[in-house]
């Protein structure tokens, strides 16, 4: 799979993003938009205090008929009452206003301080002439959805005669377990809606939902796939692998990106009873804080690791046949401590991606998970950050 | 329930504690014998990957009969494979040599670095000649098995006639969800081995098991309770209570003096579903790295908050009727921000106990978990921590 480091939208997609008032300075609103009505789904939190957007987005998304997205950045709209949800509501009607479509076709976000009222007034009188500065570099856009990302992520592949561009968000209270944080994936290819969400939630089962931050899930998480069908149809096979593929990259990039992260750390469980026993031991492997520590510092620590698997209590383990690798090194073989020189594996893991494979031998269910190493930039980040 | 600070012994049992080279030189044997037989129970980790002196404690336990404990630090004996459980016979069977008992009658701790053989001839030797220097102030033992504590942990109460006497170490790797860490309590109270374990059981439920440092199950977590009778028979009900009671006291010493940590966050649930629900979200409460970063940064941050509430997706939540408190302060009224002056509530973060209490009032379900911030002292301390 190729992906394009200099993506663009795919054909009739366009966006632009302004500061509207919200932050200082910096971008705080974005608005993505198609020619024509896209067929849509949408994947939302499982947090149960969701936003008023996430309120709003899943009756938005059940029409399956999407035209545009608009999304702030700097206050959330989370716990904010019905009157949040009536705000969210005006947002849209901006931007339909703006783009000339109905409110109900409109995907609604917002991501950043949660319990604050969101300055709608702000964002109704912002929005006016954005149309005029939608263009077809999607940068404008993922600039616009930052938070406490460090660099904008924009992703684009081809596949048949269509393009995929994803444009996401990450960087904290990220363990999605749904969808994920902000994630918008825009493609001409022709498609329904139905067909597109079970492609979607597929591809978000082994990519967003195997990423983790801090195992913290975010009131606002969300990822919408809009086809506006212009490119005609794509073979579905072939889509939904670069689809998925996409997904996985994004992942990867949001976990690298993590607050405070210096490292990429993939866990490969394989060998494990069932599929969801793999997901929970990658999982639990990725999300240790003592794990995340010993990446960051570079110390391969066999125990640590052993504890993290041992911790799922209840998932099958043979404990004789449990093997594991650290950048390729046997630090584990049968349950004990496998032969390998410290200095080596030690002075592979200062390495930005830091590769963790566990072989359990019990049956074939296997997965993978993605995250960070855990460093004091995320505390002083997060420490440091006033809700107000 | 009145605490001695300056706690002693139970009659009947005496310690000691040495450095026999596995440390540079702090001690890292201790050794806690009772002049007769006890009867005894123990709680031991449910990590998969238990140390070697679980495995053979689990066996030793059986009996229901102890007359010591002996317990090393620095090197834990786990995933050292069978030679490691013929290692810990050896070191139950020098203890036992030495003060006159059978290595049947003798529990064995090791804790430490993970996957390196347990030097035991060190320990067969250095052994040697302690029963000649065991006494009845705890605090040796206290001192012998430390790890990253910053202080030996030991506490005393009367009942009726009757000591009882905990001696425990924590500091990281812990999220018992059985015994936890060690905890030794010792009492002279006449109890037979059936009872102490549905009291000791019901304890550990409500203290040890309510306790999360990092979220990290040790493979060596051991509580065990050690009753010589030497003070005869004691009221059953005041003698629970008491054994409560000093088990909660040192799940919260040991949250407060967890790696790194400056405050302990007690939470409390009150109006969950049922008992477990309540369980579930006041420990994803106090595991929340946000909510643990929000307390090292002493803000009130409401979103968090709901945000770790929330992610508990299988339990019974009414959002609008969910309030919450941070040290008294109504922050949350009926699922949204409620109205409190930040600056007030900020100011009482900077306490040294930060109080966090949810009422759910969608039943009667009700429990309380112990943890601690989030801290770059965390980091460093774990970041730099060799395995070998």
């Amino acid at each position: 799979m190729t992906f394009d480091t200099t993506p663009a939208l795919p054909r009739g997609f366009r966006c632009a993003s302004r500061n509207v008032g919200l932050k200082p300075e910096a971008k705080d609103l974005a608005l993505f938009v198609s020619d024509v009505d896209c067929a849509a789904a949408a994947l939302f939190t499982r947090n149960q205090f969701p936003g008023a957007p996430v309120i709003l987005g899943r009756e938005t998304i059940k029409a399956g008929v999407l035209r545009a997205v608009v999304v702030n950045s700097k206050v959330s709209n989370v716990a904010t009452g019905e009157a949040g949800v009536q705000f969210a509501r005006r947002m849209a009607a901006a931007a339909a206003s703006e783009i000339g479509t109905e409110a109900g076709k409109v995907l609604v976000s917002s991501t950043g301080v949660i319990g604050v009222p969101l300055p709608i007034e702000k964002i109704e009188t912002g929005i006016q002439g954005m149309a005029a500065e939608l263009g077809t570099d999607p940068m404008p856009g993922a600039y616009g959805i930052m938070t406490t990302d460090t660099h904008p992520k924009a992703l684009s592949a081809r596949v048949g005669g269509a393009t995929i561009t994803w444009i996401a968000k990450g960087a904290g209270m990220i363990e999605p377990n749904m969808a994920t944080m902000l994630v918008y994936i825009f493609t001409d290819a022709q498609f329904d809606a139905a067909t597109l969400d079970a492609m979607l939630r597929r591809a978000v089962e082994v990519s967003f939902n195997m990423l983790s931050i801090d195992t913290d899930t975010s009131t606002s998480d969300t990822c919408a796939l809009l086809a506006n069908g212009l490119a005609g149809a794509v073979d579905a096979t072939a889509f939904e692998a670069t689809l998925t593929a996409g997904c996985i990259r994004m992942a990867q990039t949001i976990a690298r990106d993590g607050e405070g992260a210096k490292h990429l750390i993939t866990v490969t469980v394989r060998g494990a009873k069932t599929t969801p026993e793999a997901r929970t031991i990658a999982k639990s492997v990725v999300n240790s804080p003592l794990v995340k520590t010993m990446v960051a510092g570079a110390d391969p620590n066999v125990g640590r690791l052993l504890m993290a698997i041992g911790k799922c209590f209840d998932v099958t383990i043979d404990r004789s046949k449990t093997d594991a690798w650290i950048n390729g090194y046997p630090v584990v073989v049968g349950g004990t401590r496998g032969t390998f020189d410290d200095a080596v594996v030690r002075a592979t893991l200062s390495a930005e991606v830091v590769t963790i494979e566990i072989a359990l031998a019990v049956g074939s269910g296997e997965a993978t998970a993605f995250g960070c190493d855990l460093t004091e930039g995320y505390i002083q980040e997060n420490a440091a950050y006033y809700s107000s």
